[in-house]
């Protein structure tokens, strides 16, 4: 077993609305920010233990669905790294 | 100008406590996942246009210190990719 770090990065699908994401474009613009978009994303870093990068990879997906994302409305992203 | 995308990612410093990720990780294990620890962090993706990539880099940084993040309890990271 080798310990990895999997780093899931959970974001809106294209279209569904993000008014936190406008409300923090806007509070940049005012004060004096000039951007063109933001969209904000939550990331999860999680230290498993796992027989491979696959294997970490696959568990740290199967944590996505059921559990850090809402297919419904999100994407999301799995990147693995050793520890 | 060229077009950038900044990507800033805002998390808790070391030994901040994360009741979220506490009850995410064990919510986790409920579920029959095993894991070690999980980190969780806001991660922000600002479309900006700047002259070149350390522009770009310094006013996602600014961003970060103005209003992203709060230096009291978070760190942040700033990457830049042409878009």
């Amino acid at each position: 077993m080798t310990a990895y770090t999997a780093t899931v990065t959970v974001r809106l699908k294209r279209g569904v609305l993000d008014p936190e994401a406008e409300t923090t474009k806007r509070a940049l613009e005012r004060l004096g920010f000039d951007l063109e978009d933001l969209r904000s994303a939550d990331r999860f870093e999680i230290d498993l233990e796992a027989d491979d990068a696959d294997d970490a990879a696959e568990r740290a997906g199967e944590m996505a669905e059921r559990l850090l994302a809402n297919p419904t409305i999100h994407d999301y992203e799995v990147t693995v790294d050793q520890r």
